[in-house]
């Protein structure tokens, strides 16, 4: 399982006022944080911060990449603004994301294929999310044609289902286990699925229960990466169980040590 | 989720202690307590007490009958032991368990037919466990076919792939998340599908997280019903949680303690 760590985004108050201070050891101390751990690579998203979100965002790359040699998950609805974090990055990059929009797929991919970024695509267009499986099974046969047209290999692409709070979609969430069921038959070897996992557990009690639950159900149906937070000690414990239960590691009795 | 509590089984010394005293208040203790921490159902085994185990077993059913109103889990690898438990109890039963051996398929059939019995078939034969997905599916259509011809209604099976320890057979674990996927397709609507959730995490370490984290996972691909300790609180919240995301029962914030 590859795990993204989700605590470097300007949605929390304390990374927005480090963003806006240029306090780059309290970044850099996240970054830490978060690969010590547990993750795999970090999400940075600049958020609703006051200013020049693309010089943040170049300050936010080269102040993690300092800190930690880590993948880094460009993280903006704005393609101009990732386009910036992913050319300013040295290391390896994963663009989040891409939408079937004309704007969207005009830019991303060709910096994706130049870049040789892993490709995070939304089963979303312009108009919104898909009602249903179907709908979002045909954005995905779209998307995968149109990413891999422009020259991305199918091994840097992720679909993201698009995972939407319980409280307000419970139908939504159930669908999700079929609907990556249904995506791993789209490709062989089977794609990349990822989501971005708190976004389950909005404005609920019991989040970390909700999310751990979730995300070992999900992985048993194909999910391979999640953008999570890798503090959250239970989750990260659930998630090597799930892939010790997957037969994706090997067991050894002390495999929470390991 | 139908929840089978796993706690009156002779396998355990202090049951097995209070079964050869005749001790009936502590068995009629351990199953009260099943039932307040949220088991539907109670199972009673005998297990290797010393004696008539036909007697032990009618005196469990009777001790336990008169102390909650529960379907009963008549479980022995015996079909004689199994006939005095169902012939004995006044409510529900469920047999545990068929698999495919003439003995078996000749008294268990017309005994579940004959009492409307739930009936578990283990996928295994009088040779043993098949060693892939495959061989078990096999069985399956064997088995549905010669108990659907005996007069047992589907909604009365439910399907055991038969949980082997992970410490053990952590492939055999896997496979059985593809096993419940292809089950699912053998009827419609789906069989009930059980497992002998313990029996993962024998001689291993975080018992319960292994536990819990492979009977959600199991839920998405159509479990339905386990045989488990209901004691175990972290259990039995993940389960709850589990049927939320499945979308079976409803959200609410206080979810956990309706």
């Amino acid at each position: 399982m590859f795990v993204i760590g989700e605590r470097i985004n300007g949605m929390y108050k304390a990374v927005r006022e480090a963003i806006s201070q240029q306090n780059s050891d309290f970044i850099k101390d996240l970054a830490k944080e978060q690969i010590a751990a547990g993750a795999d690579a970090l999400d940075i998203t600049v958020g609703p911060v006051k200013g020049d979100a693309k010089e943040y965002m170049k300050w936010l790359v080269n102040t993690v990449s300092s800190a930690v040699d880590a993948p880094l998950c460009i993280d903006s609805p704005h393609p101009d603004i990732i386009e910036v974090g992913v050319k300013e990055a040295t290391g390896r990059t994963i663009i989040n994301s891409l939408k079937k929009s004309p704007e969207h797929l005009e830019k991303l991919i060709p910096l994706a294929r130049d870049n040789e970024s892993d490709l995070i695509c939304l089963l979303m267009t312009d108009s919104g999310i898909p009602h249903d499986i179907n709908g979002k099974l045909e954005v995905a046969v779209e998307l995968i044609e149109a990413v891999m047209m422009g020259g991305v290999e199918p091994s840097h692409i992720y679909f993201d289902p698009i995972l939407l709070p319980v409280k307000n979609a419970q139908k939504d969430v159930a669908d999700t286990f079929e609907l990556m069921d249904q995506l791993r038959i789209l490709t062989d070897p089977p794609p990349n699925m990822i989501v971005g996992l708190s976004n389950l557990s909005q404005k609920a009690k019991y989040r970390s229960l909700l999310n751990r639950t979730y995300c070992t159900m999900a992985m048993s149906h194909g999910l391979t990466a999640a953008i999570v937070d890798p503090l959250d000690e239970k989750l990260m414990k659930s998630i090597k169980t799930a892939d010790i239960l997957l037969d994706r590691e090997l067991y050894a009795k002390s495999y929470l040590k390991g």
